[in-house]
């Protein structure tokens, strides 16, 4: 679990203070900032307190981070010839993968392909603060940095990529447009189903899905509530951290690679044709509805048997997560020919 | 938060390699054990790992912990010449809030009273581990080890009273009495009351002490789950850790100093009388009935003024629970006669 958490409106003011901290009494201290684009420019974040030695990167997130571009910014950060004090990771799912990333790269010899899979770091990550700028992703509570590698979208799973310190501020929220916010929470929604129809969980993961589901449910279908959507992100990312996401995501991934579909959006796309595996997609149509957003069909007739069965076969890599949804003979019960069908409708 | 947990029936199995891990490399390692004295001679913890070097106390836990035994305690250990890798408390509340304090003195000069209070500790405390054997003190997920000194019955509160591993292990919980188990499980689900009705609690504490609220509801008036509970009681910890108690905790300590009730009984007997506070005193009494436990009257004719003015007095010190339920102008809504009228009640 995350050991420290600020949480309520303005609690990113305390970032100045934790980073000036951690800078007292060492000498040529900096920190290394990995913000979200979107807030260049914008005049959004105050970060006067940063001195002309600290590195701020505006980090592409248009696309999923790259292996590749990781280990730029590794290298761009190891050109000051010292290890900074802290990383920070301000955005959506993606700062955040990349900001821890960057953390264990720093103290772990690359290239960040290397570590994709779970418990390959060997060495203690630079100290990290997370700051969520959207809800759902999970990403500030989980021990995963995904990362799309050369030959597989996959995340560095290790105790090393928890973030130290977490910043949980409404305020960030209020930027974000209303199907990016939608998606987002969803796909902490279905987290939280992955998680409690999943073989591995326990009292814990069950009572913190259970608590998150209940909370983004009163959420989207009662009063908006921004402070508590947050929680309830984080509460469905201890969960998932803990257990397993289970069929949604593996159909996700063989959508986002093929069609360079969004994460939360693919999952969404998927989840929305899972009615028969869980029962919570009832629930996810009428927040849908309730929000005025009709997800189109996009799985077309121009797309070709082979980019169907590539689809098919990059859900069917995720052996972790399937067994988890279907037990160990999950080969047995999830045929390709089941995939296909799913997808089809998607 | 706490950073690790282990939940599972056998979970307890974990130590043995927690602790070897500890030792590996240093030259004369060794840990310090702190075992509630119930275990000694029972053969219910499996200790054969543990090597000659290792300092194994069997805490006296009849009283509730005093400053002056973790002293002692203290003493005992340092006689060794060199610190321990790791302190363990397995127990109850008292046996864990010893091994905090004693993590806490050996790198902080005694005596332990003088770290009674908020955020008063220096230097980083030893590695320590918890292992719960009763389920709702939530001492195993606090940031406080509450002790009785020679002027006040006060916690360490302080981030380096927080266990960096704990251990939530069912099995445990079987050896403990069915009225001290109601007890100290009801002293959770007080800590949940007093958390929701207070002020200085956020949709984390708010979301986790339901969460713990509804779990305890289903256990004690459906069905009987000892993991389940541990969750509870982590949860209730949780949130009290990060919000603060209300009227009850002072009620019971007035009870606790005065009359040496132990502390989750004070609790049961203070939360009877208090239903125009807290609407959960009804599914209490609910609770208490089903498993057909009556609760005495304590504050008998018997009782001098003198007492029970000490109780008042005892009750009113503690200033930060009663601001948190009644706001900055407490001590004009909640006089000293309206103690004593409900004192008497008890």
């Amino acid at each position: 679990m995350v050991q420290y958490y600020f949480l309520g409106r303005g609690a990113i003011s305390n970032l100045q203070d934790l980073l000036n901290n951690k800078k007292a009494g060492a000498k040529d201290a900096f920190v290394v900032m990995v913000i979200d684009h979107y807030f260049e420019n914008k005049n959004i974040l105050d970060l006067s307190y940063l001195s002309a030695e600290d590195l701020i990167i505006y980090a592409e997130t248009d696309e999923e981070p790259k292996t590749s571009y990781v280990d730029k910014l590794v290298d761009l950060a190891r050109s000051k010839g010292r290890l900074p004090v802290a990383v920070v990771g301000i955005g959506g799912g993606s700062a955040m993968d990349i900001a821890k990333a960057i953390s264990v790269l720093l103290t772990n010899e690359g290239p960040s392909e290397n570590y994709q899979g779970w418990d390959l770091v060997k060495n203690p990550a630079i100290y990290k603060i997370g700051v969520p700028t959207i809800a759902g992703t999970g990403a500030e509570f989980t021990r995963t940095a995904v990362l799309t590698g050369p030959t597989k979208k996959l995340g560095i799973n290790s105790d090393q990529s928890v973030f130290d310190q977490i910043i949980l501020d409404a305020n960030l929220l209020t930027t974000v447009p209303k199907e990016q916010f939608l998606y987002t929470a969803m796909d902490c929604y279905v987290h939280n189903a992955e998680s409690l129809l999943g073989r591995i969980n326990d009292s814990m993961t069950i009572a913190l899905a259970e608590k998150s589901t209940k909370m983004i449910e009163e959420i989207f279908l009662g009063e908006m509530d921004l402070e508590k959507l947050l929680v309830a992100s984080g509460m469905g990312g201890l969960a998932v951290a803990n257990s397993a996401v289970g069929i949604c995501h593996p159909l996700s991934y063989g959508l986002s690679i093929e069609l360079g579909l969004r994460h939360g959006y693919a999952i969404c796309i998927a989840f929305n044709q899972l009615e028969e595996y869980y029962p919570q997609v009832k629930t996810f149509k009428e927040i849908l509805k309730k929000y005025e957003i009709v997800l189109p069909k996009i799985i077309t007739d121009d797309i070709t048997d082979e980019q169907l069965d590539r689809m098919a076969e990059a859900t069917l890599k995720n052996e972790n997560p399937l067994s988890n949804a279907f037990g160990p003979d999950w080969k047995n019960i999830f045929s390709k020919a089941k995939v296909i069908e799913l997808l089809k409708k998607m």
